[in-house]
């Protein structure tokens, strides 16, 4: 018993002899899970949006709807604190308020007393509106008018007419309406989308009932048959007249997608079609009366995936559009530029006249300014990890002109919403700061409203401490890896466990100045934790020329990147390479637990959520867009499987997270994961949130997704002085 | 770095110095996980069947197909390693092989030329056969006569004949044939099963295909439509006439079973009804001739599930038969003893005869010998956990004799099949010894021939470390509670960690003499834990006055039950108190975690297999036998389920386990009780087994079974020399 005794105090003094010195940081508080979970302190969304050219609706924390008004710098209320729900696509039951008179009335479709809509939007002219019900469009001249069936090929699971199905929201345009009114609300373009050859997919749902009740969509995983698309356009002044958009022909018959729908002028739509495997896109203009489109742009795309959905900026007469295009720059390869290009021509002669040069992408087209010769964008010019706003001249030497460098403290990375005719623009700063939504004249941006700042959440933030981040970019065999690293306080003095966070899907950036507070920063503050963002080689960010890159090998080299990476962190003298872990979610998922398969208990664990662990199971448009058609690429297809690294991970420690009702990643991907991984005698943690989707829902589930997360990763970087004392004898003792 | 060295070898040191001496147990090793993997040391069952008076068939530990002639003492082999399937319910290619000839034939239908079939068997007489495919049955008069069909109502899904659906395979005739022969082969008797009214239970199967396949079948939960069940006879010899068997009004009108078909003579059967809620039932014997059916009779069940199972004994007249029944014992409650009921007299005036009394049961009916005058049983009359045979006389002072007792070594647990004149009989011996398989002669039971005795497990066991096992008794409260404790050899120097193993289904029996040689005594073996099995009250096991039983309490008192037993278990010189832990699955699962809530960390960790945790989503036989109807039992309903103690679990530790395909507690059982440990942020760890049922049949899930297990209930029961330093410095700190 003595002996015992005097062994535990020895422990425990040597332990407390070993906590470095950390008082001159106790001054602040460590941030805690509860903080990141506090309603209060979050970080809001006002969701501003144009109503003209001074007034401004916006969403307060409370949930009240106001409209500020520039010129008198008034706001007004239109409604209090109504219950609105912003995620992608969702059924709701739709009101009409009227602000003058308090007065709603239920929106519902012809005699119904009250109905489920799937969409409801307002038209440019007056109060005319759509909506879709029953997957089919319907529409009113105005609030109190008869209602007109625009559409009645809708059936439910298969036809979808004016919203999108799975693939259109999650891959293809990224948005639930699949509508665009022109500008003078004469027409209304609508894509008809038909999932009747596509397989269902079925998700279990076991909550609630005495007998589960499973779910049926369309899914079409890598291989099998697509969603059709057509698009329409409904004449809707006078007797509603549909005429077809016939496609344009490219890279021979077979599937294909629209990723982009835009109207020029009253009769004029610009399109973006994709052939199925998104190697090629032909960017065309069509005639809305006729339903004849011309091709005017045709190029392959590799990774640039947000280019799909990029709406080029056409001028009044349609005679001149423009975009951004990858441009060659000298030695340092292709960055993304913009360009200019006339539609009079045939596509054959069409040359684009670049106008902007450097080693930076524009990331985003903002709005065009005829009148004053100019055209705004955001680009990384400022540095990479910034997205500033810029003008560009559309002649001579095509002058730049940075909008919002050192416009506000502690932002370089801005969103930015033009109002119709350019007079103002909203600015979201997104970083690295605390967020903050302001309003500016775009004659005059550095007088500006404030329409949020997040006060709360700067004044609490003042006293925590939270890590600090620094940017590096490692030049490796002629390409660059950029790496955002987060290190706790006062990081000099000690060595740091270290997370990295794995996202690599093809064409994300990681490596950006973007705010945020979630459970990392939560396990940086509390356990000393370094944090590490990593972006892979990619064109978008760091672009190869197309020949070097195999897209089949991607999965490999991306994990080489990550690896090589982490690698380099791993010799940082305040980085304990004992304890180094990574975590993924859905792609980065899968690419966090290829990396624990390529290496040897390099890294102390891992966390997995929703990882795809076979490109087979997964969506089309994705697998397909990343490796092509399995059919021809069985090989890619075999060597990208995660289930085929399953022995290599028998000796890796991880935790293994999915919902069970993920409608995106199924948890198909993980249930063959585990039923190899039990073969293996693996060694891994499970779980499972059942009937939630790729997003976890419940507020308890994402409060118990943070705690499980954190314990797990604390638990397994935790410094252990025996541990590393042992491991250091080994070692020693191998040196000899 | 000296002191964290002195450190570390003081606690080594420590840790050596405390670790009992016990190099009087080195000579033997431990048991291993290996071991009980082992294909060469598993028990093998032989699956003895009577040809004739004489003749046995029986299967060797390589698959071999032999019989044994008794008269010759000469074996000859039948068919060599044919792959035959051993599980309940299974559909297969079934061929005929004449073993004269060695020719073999495949058993197909008419017009096909190849058949998956449900069932086969041979009738009686000469080569008659009858199969079920597809849901119908057919018929041949003989191997190489046409097929006739003799049912034509089956129905995918809904409508089976000659076979059980799930409902009747698992909970209420506990066979998958549903069909009886009459002794001269001139009838069939068989149920025609409807469930199109019952709901339909989906089982999601996520492995092998790019779309997960899901499987329904009819399932009937707790309070929802059951099967229907007819009982048909058809005529063979001449042509086909079926008549259906009229079932006896009983209870009013209403849902019944039939959980025992049992012919009589040529056109008479023997028939047990159940109603709903099973706790009443109708014997009755039925004419084949005509259908009609008269009560003979009727009782009150509550627990005695393996009663409804149970086939009466009838004179070769018909005119009296036998059975068991509860009988009152003085002041020890009611023993289940052999009656004797004369079938002519009408129900109201049957007064049953009993012959055995005395504090023990009879547990099983072996065979009426008419001629000597004798009755053949197995009862608890040696002592409660063995099972031996016996004789009694079936007139004048019924003299009882055992034939088992004292005739093989190590051997008091026996299952005894006679041959069908009774001049023989097949000796399982279960336990406590290796497993046994021998032939007796039934008028000198002393001689034998030995057909199986796992001579190499035998062998295999001499060399190893294995618990001891002791039986003991609680009294308390009036009733008794029964422990079956095993403990490592050489246990009384030490302490040693627990584990209680709970099964407690209503009527079942956990503490016998049945040897066993599975996980738990590899735990045991290995890390010196001690193991226990509880039983719970019991009218099968230890009768108690059914008015002092209310069964909508049951589980409650099962719980207080394990607990008690727990208790006097705690207080052993030789237990851990600190160190316990349960395990249960299903019904024991269920048990198990509700032990867990009841108590405030008195286990240390907990495990709980494809647990029920709510009597409203399982089997509506079980539930309703256990709780009544739901609709009318509401609270007991609320009170026996487990999501409402989720709260109570928060602080517990706990491993759940579970098949992802389980078809008799569907994984909605887990999926309900995790979205609500989620909530509380219980501490509990998660292992899915992706496709696999309720009993796991990849034999590497077995295996990752047997090893999580193991290292979960090791790593949570080790003895940890600070832990407890801790804890006793703490107590003594109160007990100042």
């Amino acid at each position: 018993m003595v002996v015992i005794l005097a062994v535990m105090s020895l422990v425990l003094l040597s332990v407390v002899l070993l906590t470095p010195d950390e008082s001159h940081l106790l001054l602040r508080s460590r941030l805690t899970v509860e903080d990141i979970e506090n309603k209060d302190i979050k970080v809001h969304d006002p969701c501003v949006a144009w109503l003209n050219e001074n007034e401004v609706v916006l969403k307060t924390r409370e949930g009240h709807i106001l409209s500020h008004d520039m010129l008198s710098n008034l706001t007004f209320s239109l409604l209090d604190n109504s219950t609105l729900v912003f995620t992608q696509s969702f059924t709701a039951n739709y009101g009409i308020y009227t602000v003058a008179s308090g007065h709603f009335v239920e929106l519902t479709p012809p005699e119904k007393d009250t109905a489920v809509l799937q969409y409801a939007a307002w038209g440019p002219q007056g109060s005319q509106l759509v909506y879709v019900f029953e997957n089919d469009i319907y529409y009113q001249p105005d609030v109190s008018s008869r209602t007109m069936r625009l559409s009645s090929t809708g059936r439910e699971e298969t036809v979808v007419n004016g919203v999108t199905d799975w693939t259109y929201e999650e891959e293809i345009l990224l948005t639930y309406p699949a509508l665009w009114w022109s500008v003078d609300g004469a027409r209304l373009a609508y894509l008809t989308i038909n999932n009747s050859a596509t397989p269902l997919m079925e998700i279990p749902h076991f909550l609630g009932g005495t007998y589960p009740l499973n779910i049926l969509y369309p899914y079409p995983k890598a291989g099998s048959n697509l969603p059709s698309v057509s698009l329409f356009v409904v004449n809707l002044y006078g007797p509603a007249h549909t005429v077809e958009i016939i496609p344009p022909e490219f890279h021979g018959a077979g599937d294909c997608y629209i990723s982009m729908v835009n109207w020029i002028s009253s009769t004029q739509l610009a399109v973006r079609w994709l052939n199925r495997v998104q190697n090629e896109s032909v960017l065309s203009v069509c005639e809305a009366t006729t339903g004849a489109c011309s091709k005017k742009y045709k190029m392959a795309m590799d990774f640039w995936q947000d280019l799909q959905q990029e709406v080029p900026l056409f001028s009044t007469d349609g005679s001149v559009f423009y975009l951004t295009l990858p441009a060659k720059q000298g030695a340092r390869g292709e960055f993304r530029h913009i360009a200019s290009l006339s539609t009079q021509p045939a596509i054959s002669s069409a040359s684009p006249r670049i106008l902007t040069s450097g080693n930076w992408d524009v990331t985003s087209l903002c709005a065009l300014d005829e009148e004053n010769g100019k055209i705004y964008f955001l680009s990384t010019e400022e540095s990479r990890q910034s997205r500033h706003l810029y003008s560009a001249e559309l002649e001579g030497e095509f002058r730049r002109h940075c909008l919002t460098c050192h416009l506000i403290d502690h932002c370089s990375f801005f969103r930015v919403h033009f109002s119709p005719n350019l007079t103002h623009f909203s600015l979201y700063c997104l970083g690295p700061g605390v967020p903050k939504v302001t309003i500016h004249r775009t004659a005059d941006p550095s007088s500006y409203t404030l329409l949020e700042d997040n006060a709360q959440l700067f004044v609490f933030l003042e006293g925590k401490r939270l890590p600090e981040n620094s940017f590096q970019t490692l030049t490796t065999d002629n390409y660059d890896l950029h790496i955002k690293l987060s290190l706790p306080p006062g990081f000099e003095g000690n060595v740091h466990a270290l997370l990295v966070l794995v996202d690599g899907s093809p064409g994300s950036q990681s490596v950006t100045e973007e705010f945020s507070l979630d459970w990392p920063e939560v396990l940086s503050s509390t356990s000393n934790v370094a944090l590490a963002w990593l972006d892979c080689r990619n064109r978008v960010s760091r672009p190869q020329r197309s020949s070097t890159l195999d897209h089949r090998k991607l999965d490999s080299l991306r994990v080489k990147d990550q690896l090589a990476a982490v690698e380099w962190l791993m010799q940082l003298p305040y980085i304990d390479r004992k304890r180094i872990s990574v975590y993924g979610k859905a792609f980065g998922g899968y690419l966090s637990l290829k990396m624990l398969a390529a290496t040897n208990q390099l890294f102390k664990c891992g966390a997995a959520m929703a990882p795809i662990t076979d490109f087979k199971l997964y969506s089309a448009a994705f697998s397909e867009r990343y490796l092509g058609l399995p059919e021809k690429e069985e090989h890619a297809y075999m060597a990208a499987s995660l289930l085929e690294d399953v022995p290599k991970l028998k000796d890796e420690q991880f935790l293994l997270l999915h919902g069970s009702a993920d409608a995106k990643v199924h948890f198909q991907h993980s249930a063959e994961l585990l039923s190899r991984l039990v073969k293996v005698e693996a060694n891994y943690s499970l779980q499972l949130y059942p009937d939630e989707g790729h997003a976890l829902k419940q507020e308890q589930s994402i409060q118990h997704l943070h705690r499980t997360l954190l314990h797990y990763l604390q638990n397994c970087l935790k410094h252990d002085p025996f541990l590393s004392y042992l491991e250091e004898e080994e070692e020693e003792d191998e040196d000899d």
